[in-house]
């Protein structure tokens, strides 16, 4: 019978996702710790919001770290300092980024390089600079260097939940050729144009369908945020680059902004929504040009894989496509590959929201305790 | 850095499966003894036919496993015997299982305990006697039981490569609340009634689309192997194990078979074929009926986890459901749970072919091996 084991884990972020996912890591715990043969103890030694944290000198675990938080008056460490702390604690050490935070992501490398894995939904880390990108999966163990690092998971970093990540790198790595990755990949672009034209018909104006968005809590408090596209764009330079495409940025290739030009310049998010119906007439017009061809508007991205192209924006889809067919503010990834053929590998389900997102969290900590015998 | 590792790979079955998995081996192996820092080496050192087998008593490895296959005259090991020389071999050992041979299947706890790993599209390892189902998992070193034996995979036995079993663990694992499994889990029965009764109308006799499917190949052989359920029966068997019901074996739960009483007593296939066009009228029946509510027909397997209730046979779906719209001979699973909510979790494409079989296969093999430090 092998030796107990213990993990330290340390905890950046306790809103939305982070709530769920220290809720889930309590689920986890206690099951790993009562396995007969082989327990793992879980041991929470850091937790931080970006104002205040807990942690002990002596690595003592925290159990109530929800009232514990809330009573602390100490600042958060500085990465430095978190690295020190973390390089010493007991037994192996897993770092969960729930923030998005560019800073953090930043930091990963020199995380990964101490032996610390990483395991987070924040897209900043896979989705800025290439060097970025090689910088981690240089250093990490599970990455191209195959290097002596700790390792790092980030499957909630695109489509939340959904098994999307694993499932292109498992194309990928059993040999299997990429052509084409498209879909839906934005919670809030889903719901927005699902309710601006339902494959059914009807559907209000954008600037309303916007404001209903914004009103359920859909959007990022600055709707402006959304409508850039640039959070798919940061999805689709992920993806691309797992399937072996050296994108630059999320940047360096098209992407439709639904911003109007006009209203490039609003100083606030309220003067924008005030101004968007404005611009009601153009997205009318566009709905009406796909309803000719019997077709409706979505907000999509691709990757085509051999002419190394990638594109985030607005296409039309016949009624019967998939894509067309989304409900509610789920996401749709479709993998269009050589041994799939016609008929593409489609991943569907809700891809945003604090309990799926953490579950990809989680279910990547679980891929990380294997790893870490 | 650390040392190259070696590990034994012995591999039974090289027809349809086993051939394409044995030629993405082929790719895997290159790509790894490449790696920079960690090198494996993947020596092939058993293949087998139900006819004949190549291996050396000293464990070199075969390269042109075809060739020499095709030249070979000494029969394959009795079970027994493979797992005393599987035993000896150098490095780890992972044993792949093309075949759906129940023998083989029963003798799994015996090689899992003896350290030796194993990855399997095979059902009737996982959805015959619950027994068989316990004896494997306790045995396994990833199993309830966390022995200290080998690894077993096994994501092909249902929806060949779609990542169907691993978003199902993961599910359990992170402590979501699966409510219901439901999907098309066949591809001879999906393209069966795509093709007898497609959303948008027409479609042929019965007996008709039969001939059409085994001529392309898309039946076994004996059509009645595909009708009768039983193959929708053990993937509904596995899939509800794993989401926590003791399902004691595939005959267990109500299984709706497609072959009519009165021809149950045929001697042959051939039998069959020429008088599955007298209950067309039959089938035509159920397929009018459907069309009054605006429905179709279609053969599906679901998994009620709180009632504990697992069936298979047909269903009225509408026209606008994803089950209906399906396409080709693809596969959908539809994952109802607490965290996903209205909307299902949904994994859609070929779930059979040996290409796509394979990919599911060498992606187990990938995550073992990742597990063998």
């Amino acid at each position: 019978m092998p030796a107990p084991r213990q993990v330290s884990m340390a905890v950046i972020g306790a809103g939305g996702v982070g709530k769920c996912f220290l809720t889930q890591l309590h689920f986890l715990a206690s099951k790993l710790c009562q396995s007969p043969s082989a327990p793992i103890y879980l041991s929470l030694i850091y937790v931080s919001t970006s104002k205040k944290a807990i942690y002990h000198a002596d690595y003592r675990s925290h159990s109530n770290w929800d009232s514990e938080l809330q009573a602390s008056t100490t600042p958060p460490l500085a990465l430095p300092q978190l690295s020190d702390y973390l390089v010493k604690a007991p037994g192996k050490t897993v770092l969960v980024d729930n923030t998005s935070n560019q800073e953090i992501a930043n930091a990963y490398p020199d995380f990964l390089k101490k032996g610390i894995s990483i395991v987070t939904p924040n897209k900043k880390a896979f989705s800025s600079t290439y060097q970025l990108w090689q910088d981690i999966f240089h250093a990490a163990a599970n990455g191209s260097g195959h290097g002596n690092g700790g390792y790092v998971f980030h499957e909630s970093s695109v489509g939340a939940g959904l098994p999307v990540i694993s499932t292109l790198k498992e194309l990928v790595e059993t040999g299997d050729e990429v052509l084409k990755i498209e879909g839906v990949f934005s919670g809030t672009m889903s719901f927005l144009f699902n309710s601006f034209q339902p494959v059914a018909g009807g559907g209000g104006k954008f600037s309303a369908e916007v404001k209903t968005a914004k009103d359920k809590g859909f959007t990022e408090p600055d709707p402006r945020d959304d409508l850039n596209g640039l959070d798919v764009a940061r999805k689709l330079t992920i993806l691309a680059r797992l399937a072996g495409l050296k994108v630059e940025s999320p940047t360096s290739f098209p992407v439709q902004s639904l911003i109007p030009k006009e209203l490039e310049s609003c100083s606030s998010g309220e003067e924008f929504m005030e101004r968007l119906p404005e611009f009601d007439g153009q997205m009318d017009e566009l709905k009406q040009e796909a309803e000719k061809g019997g077709k409706v508007v979505r907000f999509v991205g691709s990757v085509d894989v051999p002419k190394g192209e990638v594109k985030v924006g607005l296409e039309k889809f016949d009624k019967s496509h998939p894509i067309a067919a989304l409900k509610g503010s789920d996401n749709i990834i479709a993998f269009y590959t050589k041994r799939y053929g016609d008929n593409p590998l489609i991943i569907q389900g809700a891809g945003a929201g604090g309990e799926v997102t953490a579950m990809g969290v989680t279910g990547d900590l679980v891929k990380v305790l294997r790893l870490l015998h």
